[in-house]
């Protein structure tokens, strides 16, 4: 699959998941007697405009992928595509805060509690948190259902994304051996992208029990991996322009990165080095090669 | 049922949530493959000094005692009773925050961001929010783990417990309508009061279609505005050190309560006739006599 190809895929994947974001609100009413719109209407506008924000939409393009190289209906994944990119979403709301990361801009727009207010955006937060479940719930087979909100609570909770992001506040203040800096990312990013993939491979009627599990899993461990790596040569050689944010803020905070322990043409060999194993890892499994193309893009910022 | 018999009641189930909640760390860890404590023992910590902080334990006694009630295994509710009440102690972290109701004390101590800091206390909350989904979705009967997930993320969701939250904020700067206050207080704490009811009968095995699952859930309404309204009638009347919290917060806040619209005395009695309705829905389903002498405990504070 070509670049082209892939940024093809990845738009026709974003529109499949923004008209489906769109409906949410349908979803989690159907289960829930109290749908008076009007009078949480500040909450759905604050939710609505941090969700409809853009951005590349990876994760939800993840779970429609691996469901689609399985055989699945692309389609029957929406649930789980929709309850990932929200719960994305909400820890993008919660990071930001004043007391957290403290951002006053994201994707080109005032981040949700300059817009709002930081209780209205922490509520914002909760909400879009506590709905995926909802909508991951949702799913009209319910041996997918409970199997996706399983994966999904463990990989998003104490022990996975909320575990990572209390280990990086931590590494602000100590330096992190090698070991707990590949633990906080496989915690802190890695856990969702993982179980965006098994999400995909639920949706398609695969469970851990099917060889092919171990293998997506190994993918999704690779990519989430390489593209921290990848994340920090970018802070510290990137176009600030075109990161999107102040440039060599990592170091300024004396943050312990992967470039703390590689030089910067070691660590693009350790990113090149995941991507090959993502992709070897998915080779029997990726009839369309969608899978190596995402790997190969996520990877490829780099160079 | 006499209230010593209750207390009894309570003081026991309450054992029983408090041991369940101790392990929950095994129950989250067995859905996870990233389980080293250490990494994130100021998380956990943070978690257990407002989980294990006391309180009466209503809501998951609810869980329990309806299970009773109706035929099931009072254990085979722990699932969900602690799911519930990891969900209301992550709402009361996040309440008392100082973008919040900005609280310093709770139960006697210090409120969690003043004991952690507000970026643990926001995670902490995070954590146990996203945790209780994997705790009810780790029941052993799939069907009844899934349906658990679907209530209880309807409840605490946008279009209930945070949703209400949303509306407390807007009531703080324009005065309710009487129809506005009662479906605040059915979104804010109704709403998981229900949760908490029906994930009993889910236990039990009944399903919505069971004719007790909507005698149940007019149970839990009443008793949820019955202590609602008692609460605003406790915050003019009640003495201070017995409240544990400042008298006549709400009229000071112009708030609008329950007696912008009653006097103290029809409050009283608008209190009393919702417990005869609590008691009389759940007459024929109340063998012991457990849940009339708790819609009693609940509302008697008035008097």
């Amino acid at each position: 699959m070509t670049r082209e190809q892939l940024t093809d895929v990845l738009r026709r994947d974003a529109a499949l998941v923004e008209k489906a974001l769109r409906t949410r609100t349908a979803w989690v009413d159907r289960l829930a007697p109290l749908a008076n719109d009007e009078q949480i209407a500040t909450l759905r506008e604050a939710q609505d405009y941090s969700l409809m924000a853009g951005g590349k939409r990876i994760r939800p393009a993840l779970v429609l992928e691996v469901c689609d190289a399985l055989g699945g209906e692309r389609e029957s994944a929406l649930p789980f595509a929709c309850a990932v990119e929200m719960i994305h979403t909400y820890s993008l709301i919660h990071d930001d805060l004043p007391c957290m990361d403290n951002d006053d801009m994201r994707r080109g727009k005032p981040t949700s509690h300059k817009a709002f207010g930081e209780a209205t955006a922490i509520l914002a937060g909760d909400g879009l948190l506590t709905d995926a479940f909802s909508v991951a719930a949702s799913h009209a087979d319910e041996g997918k259902a409970l199997a996706a909100v399983r994966v999904l609570a463990s990989a998003a909770g104490s022990v996975g994304m909320v575990g990572g992001q209390i280990m990086d506040m931590q590494g602000e203040s100590e330096r992190l051996s090698l070991e707990t800096l590949l633990q906080l990312h496989a915690r802190k990013t890695g856990a969702i992208i993982c179980a965006a993939v098994q999400m995909g491979a639920i949706a398609a009627g695969y469970t851990p029990q099917d060889e092919e599990w171990q293998a997506l899993t190994t993918y999704a461990q690779s990519i989430g991996l390489a593209f921290q790596v990848v994340d920090d040569i970018l802070d510290v050689t990137a176009d600030p322009a075109l990161l999107g944010k102040s440039k060599g803020k990592d170091s300024a905070e004396n943050k312990t990165t992967f470039l703390t322990y590689y030089t910067i043409e070691d660590a693009r060999e350790y990113a090149r080095r995941l991507t090959e194993q993502a992709v070897e890892a998915v080779e029997t499994i990726d009839p369309q090669g969608t899978l190596r193309a995402l790997a190969l893009y996520l990877a490829e910022r780099v160079y």
